[in-house]
């Protein structure tokens, strides 16, 4: 007797189990169920699609050879049997059967199963608040509110939009709105920062300057407190500290994981409702399975259950729960939470815990960052590199990573090896130090930033130096009246001079004249050192240090990293 | 007393090892010798300074800061003393002394050292054949060589030039030549492929096009006799095949590493001459460290003793020395042997053995490669990238991968994540199936290639399918009036049309057609599927198979394969 099959959901994982499935098992009867109309869609393509990088909402639907994933494409090609517009409303674990109704006809029926896969996804929170029920006001998940956000675009009703969240979706769609469409946007996140938990504050001050540099307002600390229109069409969105206008609102506020149906069937969820499922992706019964959006899986680095919507986490359990399917059998074993944005000029990518977020894990940790060329100094194409690795003190151990760069691949590179390191062991600052990396000038520096991350780490740990952040040394700075801080700029005298020429308490010292003039350092007072990058503050510490001046702090990343979040002297 | 540090070599691993150790050991003496003028340059960069992309040699001596590192340089910044011109002449191990000459003067003299390091690097490996000595022959490994052919460059006189190895550097020369100045350059390798040993013959295949491509002539498998000049300087080569006109030649065939100094003191060297280091980099005397260049290290592959003369790798190395230098405790655990090199329009970058390599070691091996793009299909901007595994069969362990793209930073992205595994773990295809990388449309594809390429892998090794290089389907299309294979292109119609319109034999059978067409498809003979990137011809595959058409053989990579490689039907 062949096995009957049946997933529930028809984006990313639920079609990839389903066609491994087949693959392996070619007798098995494989039906898959979803409630809308298009299915397997790039659901993450849909910011590039309202941003006009994408012409056609079909591209989304299409393979990488341009086939459209429809019912038809996996009847013929994959042998899957698809039901769109059909909703599963209940699971008999008893009996092995799952009902059925379709919304268009609302014919009723039940379907027998040997395994059964949850690829229910997530739904976006929806906004809880006065006027969210006014026209044009969306969120970003379904491909008809994309095309719906499209045409509104293309018109020339929408001036001015509000995005409500400043995490990936909610960026990446101010983005595609302001650049290409040239409407106002203004990004209101009621978090202390935009990109929170994946980007501490000092990294996420990078990301915010990006947005404002290209008239994007960022607003953070900040709560929408009523959306307000005309005609029953939003007009304006009215925060704790201000009214905005706004003919057009995305609320990107979050996902909650659609796990209703598994939680009525008696499975197991957790309290935000994800299904719980083991190492091979099954649920508390073994014959159920569940993946992608809808289920909590492993935290590696924290070693609990977490909870990390992606499409590419969705696409590599459906190959797992596909495999277990046929009777094979594939893990995965949890995630260490890898991720990429690009906004206007800058990308930012990570994996594992900001500094902010491990200290909330319990973990005593720290936080480095550095500035450096990600390719050999001297080779002409080269993109300054911020990295910030966070690090239990103690231990040693590395807990994350995430950097800021123009060149997004190149950054994918450092933070992706990293990311790997994470997935296998638990890996020091030792290791990352020596982390062998892929080298030749058009690549990389002979001591790569990567491994000088890691390196300066090792000081900081050893208390060999202490830095503080760019916004922590701006900080300095301002109250300098009061704290008594003796502020060296190293960099060649030229640049430092023009700044001292302004401010006469910025004492231009350059690397090359401190050697000789290291006595005009008072040893009785605190000692601030900036440079460039960070390279000729910290000679320059050494030189200090051997003439008896050590109360030193140096800013981390140097004037590049106070560039980068839109800070000035 | 403060500890006498001697360290031989002012190149990369010297002066990090000298630095660090006085970072953290301030008392330490530490003292540097170097038998040339210029120490402490990136002689990775040579190529680029020939090739003009760097203006001034001093380039190569600075920090990225543009401090040239000259003895005065490591001697007020770093608090250390550097003599060069001045060679060390022998090891005497229980005085614990070193004898010294400085060159320039001819003066003798004797140093005490509580711990030694050498890091006396390698020499290139000199031509052993008639004509050797002609003037304007080159090895490519020190900057006055540089110069010199830089300003033959610039002159006019040099028209024609023969670069002799096709390893990295020798390609990197090829390229730097024939790009900038547009001189006739010619590759002689001796061994079958350029980049032997790093990449597979079939991979290898795209670099040799990219540089025929672009004028670079290749000619491999081929052995230069002699060289022919007249008025002392070189005007030929002279191969066991042809006679090439050259006007300059470099060669590049390798380097010796440098360990006659160890090996006179009794040091434990390798047959091959590389001085043998544990992992904290000590030799067999544990006061005398080593790093670099001169030294066997162990390959974590393979578990042997290797050797890979990487500046990135003596770099990371020196840190290690310095911090065991200053009493503390840092380990080098051996290398996995990534790499990196852009041509012309390609880059190509790797990680352990080759699928030839793999085999010669014993293991049964076996090499997939895919092309995919290397982001979300319906990202504008995106490359093709070819991605090769190398696995062991029955272990399914992952060996190797190597790769070609357009972009190389995105490259390196793949494979310095395997990299990473390999460092830790010994992977499976089934946990590079499942790496998680970072990921949003702009990064990389949902599933992304490096999962796919595991992904195939797995289908492979699983007798699920049959490929065959780009190469070898070539072949086979050449042999067709024997081999009785039948030839399907599962492009869309009109591409594969236009083919079967000048080869009746060419089978137009796309994907979509195939559906209902598979009928047109002979049971008794073997069928070979190719299509744009082989995930058409996968999908065809399982049509025909559900149709009972089984002996089917796909070419990896597809048309995308064929072209890299400078491939027609």
């Amino acid at each position: 007797m062949p096995q009957k099959i049946i997933v529930i959901g028809g984006v990313a994982l639920g079609p990839k189990a389903a066609c491994r499935c087949k693959r392996l098992d070619p007798a098995a009867e494989v039906t898959l169920f979803d409630e809308n109309t298009l299915i397997s869609y790039g659901g993450c393509g849909i910011p590039y699609f309202v941003g006009g990088d994408i012409q056609n909402v079909k591209d989304l639907c299409s393979t990488p050879y341009h086939t459209v994933r429809d019912p038809k494409f996996f009847a013929e090609m994959k042998g899957v049997t698809v039901k769109t517009n059909t909703r599963v409303t209940s699971i008999d674990r008893q009996a092995k059967t799952v009902a059925a109704r379709n919304l268009l006809t609302g014919e009723e029926s039940v379907h027998p199963y040997d395994k059964l896969v949850l690829a229910t996804g997530a739904s976006p929170r929806k906004p809880d608040i006065p006027g969210a029920d006014l026209a044009n006001v969306f969120t970003l998940t379904k491909l008809e509110a994309a095309d719906d956000i499209r045409r509104q675009m293309e018109g020339s009703a929408v001036t001015s939009a509000v995005v409500v969240g400043g995490g990936f979706i909610g960026l990446e769609a101010a983005v595609a709105m302001a650049d290409m469409w040239g409407v106002n946007v203004t990004v209101v996140e009621m978090m202390n920062q935009v990109l929170p938990g994946v980007l501490s504050a000092s990294v996420s001050g990078m990301a915010a300057h990006d947005l404002t540099a290209h008239n994007v307002q960022v607003f953070t600390g900040e709560k929408v407190l009523r959306l307000e229109g005309a005609d029953g069409k939003v007009a304006r969105v009215v925060t704790d500290k201000r009214e905005i206008e706004a003919q057009l609102v995305i609320y990107s506020i979050g996902f909650i994981p659609n796990g209703q149906l598994a939680s009525e069937a008696g499975l197991e969820v957790t309290s935000r409702g994800a299904v719980v499922v083991n190492e091979h992706m099954q649920t508390s019964d073994p014959d159920i399975y569940a993946g992608g959006d809808c289920c909590s899986i492993k935290n590696l680095i924290t070693g609990k259950p977490g909870y990390l919507p992606l499409g590419s986490m969705a696409n590599r359990q459906g190959r797992v729960i596909g495999t277990q399917l046929a009777g094979g059998e594939a893990s995965f074993p949890g995630y260490v939470g890898t991720w990429a944005v690009k906004l206007f000029d800058m990308s930012f990518c990570g994996v594992g815990l900001t500094v902010e977020g491990a200290r909330r894990e319990g973990y005593d940790a720290i936080a480095v960052s550095v500035e450096q060329l990600d390719k050999a100094h001297f080779y002409p194409e080269k993109s300054m590199m911020t990295l910030e690795i966070v690090v239990e003190k103690g231990t040693r151990r590395v807990l994350g990573l995430q950097g800021a760069c123009t060149d997004g691949d190149s950054l994918k590179a450092r933070v992706d090896a990293v990311a790997a390191t994470l997935q296998f062991a638990r890996p020091t600052v030792d290791d990352i130090s020596v982390l062998e990396i892929s080298y030749a000038p058009p690549f990389a520096a002979a001591m790569d930033v990567v491994n000088v991350v890691a390196n300066v780490a090792d000081n900081v740990l050893a208390g060999r130096i202490r830095m503080m952040t760019a916004g922590e040394f701006l900080e300095l700075w301002k109250n300098r009246e009061s704290n008594n801080v003796f502020f060296i700029d190293t960099r060649p005298q030229k640049a430092a001079e023009a700044v001292q020429a302004v401010h006469p308490e910025w004492h231009a010292l350059s690397l090359e004249a401190i050697q000789t003039r290291w006595n005009e350092v008072p040893k009785d007072r605190p000692v601030a050192l900036i440079c460039n990058t960070g390279l000729r503050a910290y000679d320059a510490a050494l030189v200090l240090s051997r003439h008896g001046i050590t109360d030193i702090v140096e800013s981390m990343g140097g004037m590049q990293s106070v560039l980068k979040i839109g800070g000035s002297i």
